[in-house]
Formats: structure tokens, C-alpha cells, sequence
């Protein structure tokens, strides 16, 4: 079992490679460990690669009003899936594909491999129409996106979750170069 | 009441943002801070992550002339609107859609949201003219775009002020994005 | 003969480059410098920036788990050609053209210069058939694409190696920014 | 008079820019300022960002062999023109738009009003008929391109030279995003 301590530093450095990669600007994007009979989610508004303090959300009862507007997107993976860790950002190629298809299908090596058949799913950011949603989507892949807004993976630690958000938005902006050179 | 060093802090670490995001190249773009009876704002030709000494305009009689030839359109937007702190930056895909557009309606959830309709105007980099037409967008919306030139966001502190501008070049990334795949 | 302390020194530094400069995301690619009957490789699902303790593997007998699931390749290029290190990436513009072409000819100075054919072999990532087909490939170019898949570059030190993919990829978004203004 | 450190620090400050700006990748490009008879250029395939020692070019006579292999387009712009500081990038924008243009004119208020007309030459890399028709160039305009190579700056200092590279290349990206979405 880790300490906060432990936990925190794992947030700060995954954090600081989303934003590094492009995959999360400004103050955008949330992301989350299991623990216990809850998770360690970042702070409405904080920015990822400085997180500050984590805020705790039990999986049954209130949610700390200070947690990531995104909790029970959260909430609802680990309550429906095996993940470990949640992380949502916003890659722009991801979500700019999002908007036109209703599902993405990469033809990269690696996309092709992983995230074969990636869902597109509805609801409004935040509400329990989206948890559920990327809940069932996180069930058949290991990537979903809600249209329009942005990417969310599972994986057994923020390290596989990151990397599946890479990869997703790595698939997509090929997708999208292709799509130009052969319209 | 904060010290000018605390306020020096405030701008080296989000220009150090604006720059690492792409969202200001070289020495371009400033910002500044409400301050009693007037703002203080980066120096002319400073680059942003390395603003040096910033520079105290009142919002009424001479502006030193070492103040960021923006200074007109920040004491305006002042003067006229509720917002402590300013942001002007050249985003690529914003200043793109400025040139082609006479206003830009995000389609992503956050821009939606938050910027769904960015007024863009007209006037000289610098002039009396930008400076009215700016400050009349920015009590309509939270970010404005002087055409062929950059964004104008204003905000309760300089951290607002820098997330809407990520946000709103972040909108207009993706209608490129969506018009290259949709033409 | 470098020490391995001094052979690790190398695989961060030219990992950071790789990583900073976006010709490769997350935890993919991997790179190896020759070294006696054998040579040094990243492990199996390292960060390139981070890659931490290298794997040696032989050139005849058995690689060692631990090892990048491209060893294959890396082995077979030395084996057939005179390159002392090799660098395996993603880049995206490069990506996205092994898909839509059989082969890939700059028309930047550099690209026509240095790399002015490009070629693009088949086979699953990892397999001998991939093996075989890039280090063909590396006998007549300093740069070959396995398609969908990334870039593999020769040369005689880990620098050189770096330089020929960041080239390549310079060239590959040439090319498609060309496309994309003339169709 | 400032001393070769002084020199050294500006190089290293003004390298890290231009490749943290993604305007140089890998060891291209490359740097100098003009002293007493001659100019200080980087090594030929340093990393401008690591310079290390620079090399001292005179005017009149032969350059040390370490010299940049574009010590030629230097000499001859501090020859024909009043600069005091020269920058050689690679920027892709402005790469891909002096393939495929005779002259380059911005549209966006910066590039309108900094550098209205870049001029575009030809002449191989390195060459003295490249040297005489950048040279040319730049006494015209602050910003010139060798087709299908990169970008020469002029200024009095590295930080305009600088400068005005970020210039080209912001205003050339800004071209091709609007050719993209209005063909």
C-alpha cells in the first residue's frame, strides 16, 4: 500500500508529461488513482503538472466539493471496470475526430494493436449520463472519448493510462494527416 | 495588497506557460495586472518567460515609454470592464480564423461553453481604435481577437486570463482541424 | 572501449532529444549502441528520456526478456550493415506517408541530400520478416520506415543515428505541408 | 567590446530558443556575430543549443576548417550589409512555402509590418552563389529564404536575428493554415 506522498509524486511526473506532450493544456484534464474503498483524483482546476493537493472520493457517498469536476466519470470506471487509474485530457486530434465519426478505427501500427475500435460516446462533461457512458466504453476498449471534449483510458497505474492517451492521439493526428494527403 | 515581487512571480510563471504552450513566440505578446489607479504591464519587446523589470501605467495621464506598445488597449479594457488582468497573445490558429472570420463559434465542449462566440475586430496594432474595439469585446466575451494580429483575454488574475487564452486557441485548433477533414 | 556508465550517459541524453523534439511519444521507440559480440538496447517499455538500466544482447543466442521487442531488428542491422547505433521512432509526418507510399523522396535540401530515397518495408513489428526488411532497407539508406509503424536510422554513433530520424521527419512534414497547399 | 564568454552565453541563450521554438531540430542551422575583422559562427554540426567553442571567421582569408559549412553566406551578408548578427533555421513553414513560392507576404499585422516581402533565392547550400543572393536579400529585407533549405536573418544582435526567424516562420504557418481552410 503507497503513501499520499507516494501517490502524489506519481501524479506531479505524469502530469508533467501530459502537458509536455500537448495532450493537456492550461488547467484542463483530470486524472486519478484507486485506493482503498475510493480514489485520489486532482483538484477542480488545478493544473496537471502542478496538482498541489490530490482530493480523496470515496466510491459510495459525497464527493469533496474541492475534487475535479470530472469525479464521476471517475467514479463510475472503477465502479464498473478493472482500471487502477484514470486519466482524461483534451489531445486535440483526438477530439477534433470525435466530433466527425462516431467510432475510430486506426490504421498505425500501434493503434491498430491497441485501441483497434475506439468509442465515441455522448453526454454533457461532468454529468452521470457521461460516467456511464465512458464506463461501458472503458469495458471494450481501453481508450473512449466523449465527443467533442476528450479522451478517457484506464489502466493498472497512470503510467499504462498516459500511454494509452498517447497512443490514441497519436493514431488520431495519422488519421487526420492521411485523411489531407488523400482526402 | 501584493508586493511588486510578488507580482513579477505572477508573470514570469505564466509567461514561462504562454511560451512552453506555443502560445507566444519570441518576444512577442504581453500581459498585466490591475494595480491601484492603474496596471502593471510587461516591458516593450520583453520576452514573456523572461519579462525583466515590469512597468507601473496609470490609468489616466502619460504612459512611461518603456511600457509594451499594447499599453492603449489594456488601460481600455481597464477603464471599461470588470477584468484584473490581461492577456494579449498571437495564437497561430486563432490569428488564422481572425483573418477569415468576422466572428469564430467553437464547436469542442469547453470553447462551447466557456467562449462560444469570440468577437473579432479591427484596428492598428497599438491604436486608440484597437483599444475601443477591444474592450467592447471583452464585455461581451472573455476572450476577443484583433484581427490578423492576436488575442485578447481578461480574467480576475493573470492565471483566468492565460487559461482562456489556451482555451480559445485550443477551439480554434480543432474548427481547423475539423475544416481540413470536412472541408 | 566505453564503460557502460558512460554508453547509459549517451542512450538519456539522445532519449531527451528524441522525446523534446516529438519524434517520439510515451514509451515508444527504442534505440542501441554495438558493443563487442553484442549490443546495448532499452528495455522493454521504458521512456526514451528515462530509459534506466540497458539490456545487452548478444548477436548469436538468446536475448534477454528484459529486452525492447524490436531487438530483432536492431540485431539483424548489425549483423548486415556497418552501423553502431540504431535509433527507432515514430514520428508522425514520417508515419503517415509509409502508409500512403512505397517510397519516399525529399525535396528539401537536406532530405535531397541526405536521405533522397527513403524506403518502406512491411512486417509485423518485432518479427524476423520486419528484421530482414529494414536492415536490407538500411544497406542503401541511412533511414528506412517499417510502414504504419516508425523510422529505423543507422549510424555510427547514437548522434548521428538521432539526427538522420529528426531529418527524415523534417523532410516528411515538407513533403505534406506541400501536399496540403498543392494537391 | 565584449568578451568571447560573454559571446559564448548569448549563443547557448539565443540556441536554446530557437530550438525550444522548434526552428531548428537536431545539429542544422546555425549562428554568428560579427567581431573586430571577422565573426564568430558555430562549429560546423554542433547542436545549437550546445554550441561548445566557437569558431572565429575573418572576412578576408581563409576560415578554419571547423567553421560552419555556411560560414560563406555569413561573410558575405557582413560584407554587403550593415547586420551585426546572423541566424540560419530551418523553420518548416517557411521551408515548404519557398518551394512552391517566388515571394512570401504575410498577412497577419506582424509579418505586414516587419517583414512585407521575403525574398526567396536559390544557390546550393553552402556555396558562394547562395552567400552573393542571400546577401542580396537581406539588404531588402530583414528576412530571406534559400529555397527548399531555411531561412537567413539579419539584426543588430542575435536576439533581433532571432526575432524576426520566429517572425517568418509564425507568419508563414498562419499562410498555410488559411490556404487550408480557404484553398
Amino acid at each position: 500500500m503507497r503513501d499520499v506522498g507516494e501517490i502524489t509524486e506519481d501524479f506531479c511526473r505524469i502530469g508533467r508529461r501530459l502537458v509536455s506532450e500537448g495532450l493537456i493544456k492550461a488547467n484542463f484534464g483530470n486524472i486519478s488513482i484507486r485506493s482503498d474503498d475510493g480514489f485520489y483524483i486532482t483538484r477542480h482546476g488545478s493544473y496537471l503538472d502542478l496538482p498541489g493537493e490530490l482530493v480523496y472520493v470515496p466510491l459510495v457517498g459525497q464527493a469533496p466539493r474541492q475534487a475535479s469536476s470530472e469525479y464521476r466519470v471517475h467514479r463510475q470506471i472503477y465502479k464498473e471496470t478493472p482500471h487502477r487509474a484514470v486519466v482524461h485530457a483534451h489531445p486535440p486530434h483526438a477530439v477534433t475526430l470525435s466530433i466527425s465519426n462516431d467510432i475510430i478505427s486506426p490504421v498505425d501500427s500501434e493503434g491498430h494493436l491497441f485501441c483497434p475500435c475506439i468509442p465515441i460516446v455522448t453526454g454533457v462533461p461532468g454529468s452521470e449520463e457521461l460516467a456511464l457512458n465512458i464506463s461501458q466504453g472503458l469495458l471494450v476498449s481501453s481508450v473512449a472519448i466523449a465527443r467533442g471534449h476528450g479522451t478517457f483510458t484506464g489502466g493498472k497505474d497512470l503510467d499504462e493510462a498516459y500511454i494509452r492517451t498517447s497512443l490514441a492521439e497519436h493514431s488520431c493526428r495519422i488519421l487526420i494527416l492521411l485523411n489531407q494527403i488523400n482526402p
